[in-house]
């Protein structure tokens, strides 16, 4: 069981400037990568060996940013910026998720076309609302995706319907959803999720920092996505030195020990991110979750990429849906390089673009991180794959693998190409 | 014959700033659209209907600017600036063309893709080679769109298999083509289409402006896409006030006086134009084809297209493929928009985003003026439809046909969700 071979055309990261391809064999042993070859080994003749031929075979995308309730109305209304955006689109669909039975039936969307996408693994953000965010995790297990998914906090300036009562409701909401859900799932996570500074008052950041200790929990939020958010935090938190030293200052921003099982945090966008923000960034360890089609529709500004490579800092991609208007994640790698050569062109001259095994290497390796050992078919990662038929991509030439990658991800085949997707080594699709 | 009604949820321009959307019926008589209505008037009720119930009906997409030849690197080679890119993709692969065989095998995919894909009418370069594009233009007209092909003309600063031999040998070709497929084709038109300044001799340019006299043709070519090719421009041709006046001097640049029979005009790009171009743009009426995925890909920069819309010029899509990794208009409205956000947040504070009105304009109405009165269901149009099917994309709520229209583009239904296609009130797909 879990013990297989697939066959087919071989893509993946090494290192962000390595893309490896072969023609050959990538083999699972137990859940887990045991290598790709050419020949398949003596030791594993004895796999089922699953042909697919002439297609492309790549590691899962890992998304390390999406918003399940705003799946509803994903490519709507995105002539806003943030602020107005927050009010007039998201927080009203939000606060929908009250009731369970308009969750059961908006996250069996999400869920269903997450399961159909290149995506493997995600990090979910839910609601405030535990039941909906129960429903939400359930749902996810069926999908057979590995997931974290959050319940939101928010105590403070969003709509009456979306606030909970007060930092010890929150936070005692928190603590029952924990307890829920404790030993029922295999593939799905909680993660403790402060939808932002703004949402959050001292006193739930506190509690958070309780719960986050009992626990253990990873974190997920939102860092310096837009200037007028950030002129917001400055006002709202005067004693933090910048946005994430608010998170930091209570213990919710990675770990200044680099122990990754302490407090492992994604955080979305660092868009605006100062030098002294980047280095907390860097010195704590934390991801950061590149959402370039986000950035481009709320009107955010482009996240200095380059700079956040060349300093061997953590970077996975988002789709951040619905601020990104597809969970495509095949759509963000070749938004990424796009966005980082406008950055190149007219923010930076220096910074040079994002290349394409860079970008690919976020949506796989780079974000799969945040999972463990995760995003490559390199020996001993958990075995994620996608399985490409790029047939109906007609070409008069004779293509090699690195060309049929480029092409399948920038011509979004994962729309209608995807023949098979494998999570933790298990066949999901 | 060409008389019908199609029925379903109907949305097009009428300005940049109004689209209008209804339940109803869109009226096809002898090929013109006799506009739209909520029930069938008495003189169309003998039409035949076809019912397309939930489905969405928009005017065919207009691609102002695309390149036949290239679409077989289409998404692939993405990582190089333009004067790069020229040398070690697109100069290569169009050297092919010399081979008809080779041609033939090449542009029926292109041709067969187009078909499917949601442009209605495109204008289109071809290659110098003069038997590959009456093969291009014979495999356009079984296509079914209406459009503009173009037999390149270079005469210098290209590897020897892309240059014609002179000046007069380019001329010579030029007409010999034209002479050729004079009464050929019904729905495919020839175009004037000098590559770029870099690639054609003062000579050459004006034995150009006799070719244009003589047959009354339109013309295609680029402008001021990248800071690189103008400053070569500008050493290649001193005399030229600006890059467009090295076009307007031999009268292939519009018309002062607006005669659009006189001299029709397309140039894609217009990423650096000075204000004295723009104004030489305006002046004359030349259309702007804008082509924001290729902009991006080939690191030229963020199009102005703010400024062009207020001036109320006249500007329209293109895919630019292969610059542009696609033929999709869909993507190249939401690039257009997405790019516009990047420009308004990084470059100009003024210049307010492209809202989904004028993009979806300028992928219908605006690039359609470039064929007379083509791009909308207003009465007197040329009947261009496509009809969408989008119950895949699945949503809680209900939605209306505005919500609809912008979530089939933002979401690419293009690549799987096209249920019909019109051009010139013939059913083509």
């Amino acid at each position: 069981m879990r013990n297989f071979v697939l066959e087919g055309n071989l893509c993946y990261s090494i290192t962000p400037k390595e893309l490896k391809t072969l023609r050959g064999y990538v083999v699972c042993k137990n859940g887990i990568c045991a290598g790709t070859f050419e020949e398949i080994p003596e030791e594993y003749q004895s796999f089922e060996v699953y042909d697919y031929s002439d297609m492309l075979i790549i590691p899962g995308m890992v998304d390390l940013h999406i918003h399940a309730p705003q799946y509803a109305f994903r490519g709507m209304g995105m002539d806003y910026e943030l602020i107005e955006w927050l009010n007039t689109q998201t927080f009203p669909e939000e606060a929908k998720y009250a009731d369970a039975e308009y969750a059961k039936k908006a996250y069996a969307i999400f869920a269903e076309n997450m399961r159909k996408s290149a995506t493997t693994r995600a990090c979910i953000f839910g609601t405030i609302h535990r039941e909906a965010t129960e429903i939400l995790m359930d749902l996810m297990e069926e999908s057979g995706l590995v997931s974290y998914v959050g319940k939101v906090n928010m105590d403070r300036l969003a709509p009456e319907s979306l606030l909970e009562q007060s930092a010890d409701m929150s936070a005692f909401s928190t603590f029952g959803w924990i307890n829920d859900i404790r030993g029922r799932y295999q593939y799905t996570r909680p993660i403790l999720t402060p939808r932002f500074i703004p949402s959050c008052t001292d006193e739930l950041m506190e509690q958070l920092r309780e719960v986050q200790r009992t626990y253990q929990l990873p974190v997920q939020s939102h860092l310096s996505e837009n200037q007028g958010e950030i002129e917001w935090v400055k006002q709202l938190r005067p004693d933090a030195a910048f946005y994430g030293d608010g998170y930091d200052k209570y213990d919710l921003f990675g770990d200044r020990n680099l122990d990754q099982e302490k407090v492992r945090t994604v955080m979305a966008h660092c868009v605006w991110s100062t030098d002294d923000e980047v280095r907390r960034i860097k010195d704590n360890g934390v991801f950061i979750a590149h959402c370039p089609a986000s950035n481009m529709n709320l009107s955010s500004g482009i996240a200095p990429i380059r700079k956040y490579l060349d300093l061997d800092m953590k970077v996975g991609l988002g789709s951040d849906v619905a601020g990104g208007q597809t969970e495509s994640i095949f759509r963000a790698i070749t938004d990424a390089i796009q966005v980082s050569k406008m950055y190149w062109r007219h923010v930076d001259e220096k910074a040079k673009p994002v290349t394409f095994e860079e970008a690919f290497y976020m949506a796989t390796k780079g974000g799969g991180e945040f999972f463990g050992k995760v995003g490559s078919f390199e020996d001993g990662y958990e075995f994620d794959a996608l399985v490409l038929d790029d047939s109906a991509l007609k070409s008069p030439n004779d293509l090699n693998i690195r060309q049929r990658i480029e092409r399948a991800i920038y011509l979004s085949l994962d729309l209608n190409g995807i023949v098979a997707k494998y999570a933790a080594g298990r066949k999901i699709c």
